[in-house]
């Protein structure tokens, strides 16, 4: 979409206008002495006239984003962050992770952060639980940690996150709780594994603004199955993604925040119970399921 | 600035990458029910997303930006509006009224509306006083009200506000005064006339982080001295707009909001002490000005 296609149907008097317009604007900027603020401004107004030259936006709409926006900031505070929400729904966070993650021969995709990684999790040993007592179906993960010329990383550090099985993460419940995060290191060999539980899909807070877009819209605020990952080794590129659940029918009806790349897509295979675990856990007459997400760090910082 | 020109130095993969996520937010819209707010939302993330491209946002500038949003949000409240200022300073206020407003032959320019009026206003009869009190140099404005095809418009309604001398209005004084606002009519032959004041330029509220924006980018916060009108009568578009004054040294530096238009200028002939006053008001030892603005109304709702 572009001007040249858009404007089309508006008179060349009124075409100048808006050109005069937006020149006008963008020459303000002249003085700016940051050169790469005055990069980002700029081609911020660029967009931004283009778009409500683009719709035509009338004055109630214009009146309605104002609102809009100010229903955004006042609902956001230390535990609620709605523009977060709000670009995660319209792409623009996952497109940010896009232009800074480019694809580095087979080194694993990034996805999104998303807002509840918290810096204080506890560490576990390798084989040990990051559920600390959040509910859900046990899953054993496992894998390497390797560069893009598939030598092992040993020591890497990998912090983990999910949500339980009500799709809650521990930071929403009330209790200070801090359950379903840790972070381990890979061994000599790269390796690692740790017992987490099967993702499920939940929805994003959606009882304000953004969820009030998306009902709008028809869209539903839910996010496919998901484990966080985060990856760091001295050297290499900080990988920060998640691995999906094979399956999950939520992939088919679509990610809310657009996080889903094919290449992250796992089976957990599911375990009748009473199957014996690799680290002899008795899990009595649970099922469970077991992963493999073998990692591959960019070089980088 | 358009995609084509400026996604040159990415690889054709990582171009892929990108163009297919802005393909699947696109889609995400599909069951929008509302045509009018899917393409409204459709080229909201089209324009977003190229952006984000554009720039190649890093992904600290991604955090900055929604820290700044938070801090408008949360500056923002009844008395001030914060969002406004943001939209004002960026010209996206003014491309919203250039859209909306195109020209009609020689009917009057409109401009910003700016977040200063009110609906309370006083009437005052026809070269009756606007000011109510607020300081200042008192200005004679008249003129007269006619449609395109030069006929007069009798009992046309015209809001007039502005500042007083020390660059406030009334709403921005904590005493709940009301003062330097008024509406008055036409009368049979279109023509009208008041005392306000002569304009002066003002700093928009800028100790918040539009302030701050403005400073980053080496931008004055400033409004060329202006005096607001917003006239109507039944049958002709509604008119919102300003008269600038004649040599105000802030036409040269620019206007923080971008709402000058060259027709808009008007000579504000300053008298001294002692001349005369077109109704025989005694001003005293008072210098006062006078001023002619004639206002076209196009055809319209």
């Amino acid at each position: 979409m572009t001007s040249a296609t858009t404007h089309h149907t508006i008179s060349a008097q009124q075409h100048a206008v808006e050109e005069d317009l937006v020149d006008r604007v963008l020459q303000s900027f002249a003085n700016c002495e940051d050169p790469r603020l005055k990069q980002v401004m700029e081609s911020l107004v660029t967009h931004l006239h283009d778009f409500i030259r683009d719709v035509r936006l009338t004055e109630e709409e214009w009146n309605y984003a104002i609102e809009f926006l100010t229903q955004v900031g006042h609902i956001t505070d230390d535990k609620r962050q709605e523009f977060v929400l709000l670009s995660d729904t319209l792409g623009a966070s996952m497109q940010t992770i896009a232009v800074n993650n480019e694809a580095y021969e087979n080194a694993t995709e990034a996805t999104v952060f998303g807002p509840f990684f918290v810096d204080d999790a506890p560490e576990v040993e390798l084989g040990g639980d990051i559920a600390g007592g959040a509910q859900g179906q046990p899953a054993w993960v496992e894998g390497t940690v390797k560069d893009t010329d598939g030598n092992p990383i040993p020591n890497a550090r990998i912090e983990v996150w999910e949500c339980d099985e009500d799709g809650l993460y521990d930071v929403q419940y009330a209790d200070q709780r801090m359950a379903g995060r840790a972070y381990l290191h890979t061994d000599a060999n790269g390796e690692y594994r740790f017992w987490g539980l099967t993702p499920v899909p939940y929805p994003i807070p959606h009882d304000g603004p953004v969820g009030n877009m998306l009902q709008a819209v028809g869209r539903s605020p839910v996010r496919c199955a998901h484990l966080h990952f985060m990856v760091t080794a001295p050297g290499l590129r900080t990988l920060v993604t998640h691995i999906f659940v094979e399956g999950d029918p939520q992939l088919e009806a679509g990610d809310s925040v657009f996080g889903v790349k094919d290449s992250l897509i796992k089976k957990f295979e599911e375990q009748e119970p009473g199957t014996p675990t690799p680290d002899g856990r008795d899990l009595g007459d649970q099922t469970w399921a077991r992963t493999r997400f073998d990692i591959v760090l960019a070089p980088g910082a």
